[in-house]
């Protein structure tokens, strides 16, 4: 139960953050977005994983990392988190009044690429027998996203992640109407991470 | 002893930080402000545990790590450093014509959301059994203060500590009467921080 | 096998960060840069050194911690991914309609220079024995290449890289007769740092 | 002699870097300048410490951590490297027309102050029993100096190091008349640190 506690908490703060710097006004929205994934890592992975994302629980799951009854209690706890976050960013911002444009094909190639590249880290920082006992792997994790939203935020709006897609869909900031594009995208990221990852680290793997 | 000189220096570098850069042109004020937290977190740590904020202290204190008769000679020394940062900030700006304007329920939100964020990461971080002896605890404390004011800094300004609250409203940065909010809020935000620690961390608070 | 595969992905979301980042709006390009080749440094570096650069190849391999049949794969692997890279930015972005206009004197002399801090920097965080086991070798072999882009980047493109070179070349950010100039350079800078590294580390290097 | 080698190559790189940024356009000064002081510390400090500054070694020498013998050396090694990065800048950047205008002060208090922070923090996260072995200190002495430059750059150009102060005053961005105040107030900001470091590291100290 706890896990899934903290893994609200850490969906509902990287949410949060989204929702109050890509709303507001100033700022640099990728460095805060990056940053909110990082501290949350770093204070709840010991608990969870930290995993924030269902691609990165699919992830972690095929390389054997997530037990396979936490699976679907874990996405539960993020989509549950980013949905609560969404809601409570009215509070604090007016949603948009139309959602983010996109071309459906580039989009869905930064998604899957950034998905790929942030479960490729993860499961390299975060379980591979090469870096245990490293103090960097929120820092490796959040800057990755960071990095893709720098990159393709005006391309997909740089999301990397099915709670946080279906959350800003319901903040009107994607259109609802491409949701699915999302959740396939950066699934598919993450798939091909994990079965990237077993390739490149056997002994890791094995 | 010199427990309190660290926290009197550590928040002292914090709010002359806060003040010059906000008051300043230019610059990234939350990075700015999160880094000088970071630093003194890095450097006073091994000595005071590095809190540089009464709602910490109290959510330290809550945990079990901090001394009873601690608690209030911290708080002390970190109002006084607040203060005399403070007053320190008008040798080199100009206090600013009005205060920011809030509205009350969304400010408070954001003072006791990101004040709960603060304080969960700064114990498991620096804290946990499970983080033990990392080298991020510092990075992880200040860019969740760095994230915050990137987030909410223009709703509430982003304060999360109520030394930082009494010493701003001493600028001139938020108005007096509002002073209550941010004690109760940030407290209010770190008391629910330990309980929710000893709540996902049932090995590390027995 | 494995080692080489790595080699391309951490080129290809090197190039691709840069050329999604250098050819859109906003954002703050050295910072994603420097902040990819960190995350790929992290994630891929106890498989394959993480390289990503050919220049640091030739460094890494002049201190003998490279193994001879290792030299040109490694290097082959990076241009590929680089130039695949470039190709997939066309995806996501316009190229420039005119290359980067360079003095040559000066931006020689910004890409050897930074291309020797970086090879510097890489042998003695990567594989010094006085900074064994650390874990800030990502951190601060990224932040070089940021550094270098901040501070020469409109001199010379700040690239640092061979294989970038090529494929910025390839994307008409840089242009083509101009290419001599990067390979001499980077890798003069490379061959410098490591008889440097071998001066000012002997132990290290014996 | 490594260690002269080490000392001038990293302030040379770090002077290098003040003066393209600061003298260029675009960018982050404040962040390229703490990140190169940083990745130079990361990969110089085995080696020789990493100070790079006359005050740090003044500090760390008060400290008991530098030989008496190193003590002229190094500050010679720190001054050459930084007048050579200054004159090498001018193949890069146009010299101000003229200085930064200060108010003398406000800019002896502010140079004090965050040079008593650098020293401070270099006395702890690199000297101290508390804090040994972690993979922190570059990344905290650093951004020290990002965040005294972002914090009162304006005020007094955010030296904190009578080696930079130097070579920025042969390339114009400080009056010569004004050199005194940085030679006297970084000095004392470094002696007043080590005393106040003995003060609350006892232990540490003895």
């Amino acid at each position: 139960m706890n896990k899934y506690i903290v893994e609200f908490i850490g969906t509902f703060f990287l949410v949060l953050t989204i929702g109050c710097t890509v709303l507001g006004s100033g700022g640099i929205p990728p460095l805060a977005i990056g940053s909110a994934l990082m501290v949350m890592i770093f204070s709840g992975g010991h608990i969870s994983g930290g995993h924030f994302n269902p691609a990165v629980t699919l992830g972690v799951w095929l390389r054997g990392r997530c037990h396979s009854k936490d699976v679907l209690p874990y996405m539960f706890s993020q989509f549950l988190g980013a949905l609560a976050a969404a809601q409570l960013v009215r509070l604090f911002r007016k949603p948009p009044s139309t959602p983010l444009s996109i071309d459906l094909l580039p989009a869905f190639a930064a998604e899957f690429l950034f998905s790929f590249a942030l479960v490729f880290v993860v499961l390299n920082v975060a379980t591979a027998k090469g870096t245990a006992g490293n103090s960097f792997y929120g820092l490796a994790i959040g800057m990755t996203v960071m990095v893709g939203a720098f990159a393709v935020g005006d391309i997909s709006g740089g999301v990397f992640n099915p709670a946080v897609a279906l959350s800003i869909c319901s903040l009107g900031l994607v259109a609802i109407k491409n949701l699915w594009l999302y959740l396939i995208a950066d699934f598919l990221g993450g798939f091909v991470a994990a079965q990237t990852f077993k390739i490149v680290s056997k002994e890791d793997a094995a």
